[in-house]
């Protein structure tokens, strides 16, 4: 291999794209915007974005006013507003906008908060650690100093302070951020707006969505004045115009090594899109019965499709050459650089090869994994899980499988199991549904494992896979929750009394499951071993000068509107109402009886007349987000409020593996229609006057 | 192989897709038509809609007024438009409208047909050719024959008769032509309309163009008061009415075997997207070098994706694992009739394994295929071409090579080698683009083929791809039309005295060419012969079930209008005004500087205001067209005009080897748009009037 010199390595470091990475406010990409963007944020400039930030839990949102209002998405407060409505006002269906401060509403139990103080304590938690502890002491050691250190922070100002690792564990600091829990709903759009097009149109470009909401923050009761606030673009957005996104991306795993992205393009995503395409196929075919069997499925197919569109995004992006030459490559120079540093070469040298290892372990459970289980039966799912809490309870803890340590993960999963049914996507099941995807699910495993595995051979022996399924279905009680509930609390002796046949079935089976079970956690075990490695090893060549992997911390992200290639063309960086009204009459309006998705509230058919159709509605960004990025401000230079980000495209899903600034693109509500809503549609002046005060 | 009782064999007919075929008029679908749409169309319905159709060589039109006035594409007449402008008059730019009749332009050299009757003369000509001919002797009997019809046919009427070969040769007839010679343009939109979007959004559907013209046939100086004209709908459509398509479709494959279709899919279509992908690659690097070297490789990358998107969309389709099945089934439903019929077995029994084994042949040469001739360079083009033609025109005819044959070909050959230099795309080459194109083709062929390969050990030798590529394109003198006129002119002896660089390397080059070529020739011989016994054999087992190939006769196709799954979600069967003017603002309007092709001409940003902007512009439909339909008429169940086809989608690229209801749509102008347009941007009531006259 050759060694490469100090100079070498700096110019082998990952080819970081231009508008790569979601970073730290500690740790700004300050050369790159400079060299490429001529931009150069003042502190001011950084402090206030952030502090005009907030975490939603799950979502981002951010002060756009001096008394305290947020901007988020309608996705975002979703649950809220849903809590708010009643039987007789149900405000997601029909929006909502409180024309005084008096009629804006509680919601109750939300939490927000926004991070005023950031402080790095990895050497402090580093002295507290000394040298020779085993690894369980010096975790313990870790951890009372970050109490310690939290609990000094909050006694010294009236912040909560939250530990946050970056840099799998390179770095760890102390996260300080003020709470506020008296949050009031303000103003929503009508879900057939805030969400146009359903599931259809997510992750789909050119897109048409207003999807925001406007909830105040109080304190006391009163109002909360927030040092900071973004005020509303008086400029607008253009193609090219940089933008910059602050917000709390929640997961990537760029730090994959090529091996496991190889894996996941040419097994791992294949065989969930087939996957995918046989629950759709089976769901199809049960929905050919009737209109009313193809009513039952139509919700559970769309949740289908969408799965299959994101991890298509992901495919797609795995599959492009530049892309995966560049990973390699990266994969290479580190490797390299691992060699040379004989403490990083005795931990880590051997890391890549173990996980390709343990890759070609799980390439041959693959099978297994996919078609040894429930079969796609409900019930069977059930069964199993009863039997498997059973025998796991008798285990002392420490022999347990990981999820059946704890209490609180125990309680939950007891509650789960004695509650009500749930088949695919939380609809319950119906029979003749079960029936048939079970059926079809053991013809799956009995095709695919071959007719004389153990699985196929206990559950079918010589019989037809329709009649075990139809005779299990028919004869099984467990459809019924207290049933279940009487075998979660009879114990390990209830399960081996009962005379259920899905429960028969399950003790049978359980062997199987479990030795298979032992197999996948002994490849993933060594993937999260090696891999923590090579993340250590990373962190230890390049330092800060990339950016950490999402961890759901405050990062901020920046680049260009532009557009990209797809569906065989250019795709506009920006959309107009004029867009919104075009794909609502696109399928004949809310005449269409088949395309509800597109329908649009009789206000906005009313309105369409005083709406200025122009105004920008959605616009693409090349900005590296992922989820929790949802209901981040978007600002720009100036760092003034020009957009609010709600999706990303198909080819971004590809952002989980690594961002391809070709293609991956967020998707954000242009500020400009979020006015003209609130003014053309809404009759709301008074929070026009409120967004827009200098 | 199992016997198919005649009963099985009327059940295993190929499974014909609802929509599927491009029918001749005396055989419609009216069964399907019946059962899937209730529809049964008159014979005054077939007749009226078959004799207000037009071709127009290459496209379609049709009668649309008591007066003459004939509508068709834009992109129909476009070449006539462009001959019809002036240096202070474009009227491809600025569009036209006559605003009276002596303001209607008359187009010279232009004639447009009518088919008024359709004989079958297929038993008459078969009775003219005694058995026991030679082939040879056959076709001439049968040549003197059709003479002997055509000329006792144009006798009798008004009408010029051409002969109709259907059924690969199974059926013949002889078609009657009405034909106009004076033909006057009366109106056409502004090309920024017609083909908004350009080259960008061609076959990508949501679609926004106003692509139609209208042009008026005279008689006698006089307009021309057809019998049968369309008259405009006064109903427009709604998303799921029946659609039918009258047209000239021309060519399909969709008789390829199974194996061809794989071939295809497997070999042929990737390497040409490969060498799509490498061409655009070669264009954008020279690209890099200045926005002058920039803008010269614009149209010719733009170029190559339309070809690219084109062969995506049949490689999407021969990937769809339904449509391969149904392919196979029916092939092996068709190879079963065959072998139990003696003497279909005997000339056909062994054409499928023919073909494979051809294909396996033809797999063998691909590398050669792709990477051995001018290695990108237009100049070594020529020269091999120059050469080729000296040493081709040495032998006697019957010892050439099929083009060199013909007098008519070989005249065609000489004037475009004579001629002005052609690179790309039709442009001129410039050097420094050539040298470029020319090194990076001998780098490729250098990798492709290997150094040993007699190709690369002639050109490079030891030496380098760019001295080799520099060296000659410096000195070779074919630039100039004058130097090719001459050895054109000079034959064989100029040739072979030649002492230009790139002649003497493709005197070199010529043997091993001319050795591929004759492989090549080889392989095309077995699959015409086999694919003509397989297709007569096609027509023997099932007749007329199955609609003939396209081959540029009128036909008519038929189907709904509906959506169809793409870009990670459904499309909307129509488009509206509204969205044409989104998608002109989504870049920025006419500001948009990088991206053109949506700009709008000022006409249209003033009337913006006028236009009912929810009018429907474009829309799709699941019938089965084909190039020759540009220009179609769309009717109703009345027979009335709705629509004017102008565009497939990009997954309706499939259609050339079958028709897939799921994806496969053409697009249509909607005929509302075009009165819209008239009346609000063209000040045009008069031609509103004649469209609209009951």
């Amino acid at each position: 291999m050759r060694r490469l010199s100090a100079l070498a390595l700096m110019l082998a470091l990952p080819a970081l794209r231009a508008e790569e990475g979601m970073w730290t406010f500690d740790n700004l990409p300050l050369k790159q915007l400079k060299q490429k963007y001529a931009f150069e944020p003042s502190k001011d400039w950084i402090d206030h974005v952030r502090l005009s930030t907030l975490t939603l839990g799950g979502c981002t949102g951010s002060f756009v006013s001096g008394d305290g209002l947020v901007l988020t998405n309608h996705h975002c407060t979703r649950g809220s507003i849903q809590r708010l409505s009643t039987k007789e006002r149900d405000l997601v269906k029909n929006g909502f906008v409180a024309m005084t401060r008096d009629q804006e509403l509680k919601i109750p139990g939300l939490t927000y908060r926004t991070l005023m103080a950031m402080e790095n304590v990895t050497e402090r938690v580093a002295k507290a650690v000394p040298a020779g502890l085993s690894e369980k002491q010096a975790a313990e050691a870790r951890a009372k100093e970050l109490d310690a250190i939290k609990a000094e922070l909050e006694k010294a100002g009236g912040l909560t302070y939250d530990a946050v690792n970056l840099y799998q564990g390179g770095e760890t600091w102390m996260y300080g951020f003020k709470v506020f829990k008296d949050v009031r709903l303000v103003a929503a759009p009508e879900i057939a707006v805030a969400a146009f097009g359903g599931d259809y149109d997510n992750f789909t470009y050119p897109r048409h969505d207003l999807d925001f909401s406007l909830v105040r923050v109080y304190e006391n009761d009163k109002p909360y004045n927030p040092p900071h606030h973004l005020t509303w673009s008086t400029e607008g957005l253009k193609t090219g115009d940089l933008t910059f996104v602050v917000g709390h991306p929640g997961r990537t795993s760029r730090l994959q090594t090529f091996a496991q992205m190889k894996y996941d393009r040419d097994l791992g995503i294949p065989a969930y899109l087939k996957n995918a395409d046989r629950t759709r196929g089976i769901l199809e075919e049960y929905g050919k019965r009737s209109p009313e069997h193809a009513r039952q499925v139509q919700t559970l197919i769309l949740g289908v499709n969408n799965g299959a569109k994101a991890n298509e995004g992901s495919l797609a992006g795995l599959k492009d050459p530049e892309a995966m030459k560049r990973i390699e490559a990266d994969e290479k120079a580190l490797k390299a650089a691992v060699a040379k540093n004989p403490k990083l070469a005795a931990t880590t040298g051997q890391s890549w090869a173990k996980i390709e290892q343990a890759l070609k372990t799980q390439a041959g459970l693959i099978k297994e994994t996919q078609y040894v289980g429930s079969a796609r039966s409900t019930t069977l799912g059930q069964a199993l899980a009863l039997v498997r809490l059973a025998e796991q309870l008798a285990l002392p803890v420490e022999k347990r499988l990981t999820e059946y340590r704890s209490e609180s993960g125990l309680k939950t999963l007891k509650t789960r199991l004695a509650g009500p049914a749930m088949g695919m996507m939380g609809q319950a099941p119906n029979p003749e549904q079960e029936v048939l995807l079970f059926t079809r699910g053991l013809e799956d495993a009995a095709k695919e494992l071959g007719s004389k595995h153990s699985f196929v051979v206990t559950i079918l022996g010589s019989r037809k896979p329709a009649e075990v399924a139809k005779a299990l279905v028919e004869g099984t009680k467990l459809g019924d929750p207290a049933v279940r509930k009487a075998l979660v609390e009879g114990g390990a002796k209830a399960v081996a009394e009962s005379t259920d046949p899905m429960v028969q079935l399950a003790r049978k089976l359980e062997p199987t499951l479990l030795a298979l079970r032992k197999k996948q956690d002994g490849v993933k075990a060594i993937l999260d071993e090696h891999g923590a490695r090579i993340a250590k090893a990373r962190f230890a060549v390049y330092g800060k000068t990339l950016p950490p992997d999402a961890t759901g911390s405050l990062r901020i992200t920046y680049g260009a509107v532009a557009t990209y290639p797809a569906n065989g063309t250019l795709q506009q960086p920006f959309t107009t109402y004029l867009g919104l009204y075009d794909r609502h009459l696109g399928w004949g309006g809310n005449a269409a009886k088949d395309h509800t998705d597109w329908n649009l509230p009789q206000r906005w058919l009313d309105r369409m007349g005083q709406l200025d159709l122009k105004t920008p509605l959605n616009f693409s960004h090349a900005v590296d987000t992922t989820g929790g990025n949802s209901g981040s401000p978007v600002v720009n230079r100036k760092g003034e409020l020009v957009g609010l980000l709600f999706d990303g495209n198909i080819e971004g899903n590809a952002g989980r593996y690594f961002y391809d600034e070709k293609v991956n693109r967020s998707v954000s509500v242009d500020a400009r229609a979020i006015l003209e809503a609130l003014a053309k549609v809404y009759d709301a002046p008074h929070l026009v006057a409120e967004l827009t005060a200098k």
